[in-house]
């Protein structure tokens, strides 16, 4: 269990931890690969959350996963992309976290994941939760305990 | 400034920090882009660290720098990927650490970077320290303090 006094520090950063879906891109789970392709290219993150058309959160998709797709053999193939949706190749098994937020799962789900991504109770998406906000948190966990509580042995 | 205890407390998996240069894939800066692209896909990965011939640290190349140079227009043309080079494209500015670990520097650089690239003192590639450990270390941090200690307001 995560004590008190942590879980105090390391939310006093909450409102920045939620960034909110209109600033994440995100792809449609029936779009093709090809629009996925030059989407993910463009922002340059390695890996973006997809929703269906009720903005629902249905899995995340990495460019890794698109790019698979056009390797023929040995040759590379980028025709195959178009005939591919969003759908046929997403990560589905995706764990997802809901406001109020809870210190400890945040961190456990981001040991295995650069986001996680955040919905409300009817599985819309609201945004992610990344490990570069956690991790300014928990540097100000580890700059402020110290100077604030006298650590004493039990 | 970190305090003792904390510093005592994420050391404490110090040993498991450094994911040793024989368990990461890397890229040569005279690399093609194709071969690049190949490794890159395989390990699922989406960056990785670049060393010249003599194993010494030059840069990191990611999967969205290669990828771009497929980018013609509006289609997508992989045969522009044999006439570049890894060493074309890559970031060089890649902030790298020495060991013994300075806790401070590892957290600082992890707030921006999936990994930070280990050297010796002539710049040879020794390994990556990870977000994904050092986030184990700070769920273990978060646990074990308040149990440790008692803390008192000072």
């Amino acid at each position: 269990m995560i004590g008190q006094k942590v879980k105090e520090i390391l939310l006093e950063n909450e409102e920045y931890f939620l960034v909110s879906a209109d600033n994440v891109a995100t792809l449609q789970d029936t779009n093709s690969l090809e629009h996925a392709f030059l989407v993910l290219t463009n922002i340059g993150y390695s890996r973006i959350p997809v929703v269906d058309r009720k903005e629902k959160l249905v899995g995340s998709v990495s460019l890794s996963m698109v790019v698979e797709v056009m390797i023929d053999t040995e040759s590379i193939n980028p025709d195959k992309l178009s005939e591919v949706l969003v759908s046929d190749v997403m990560d589905k098994d995706v764990k997802s976290l809901k406001q109020p937020f809870e210190i400890e799962k945040i961190l456990n789900l981001l040991v295995d994941a650069n986001f996680v991504p955040v919905v409300d109770d009817d599985g819309v998406f609201k945004g992610i939760v990344t490990r570069k906000e956690i991790l300014k948190s928990v540097n100000h966990l580890a700059h402020e305990i110290e100077s604030r509580y006298a650590l004493q042995t039990k």
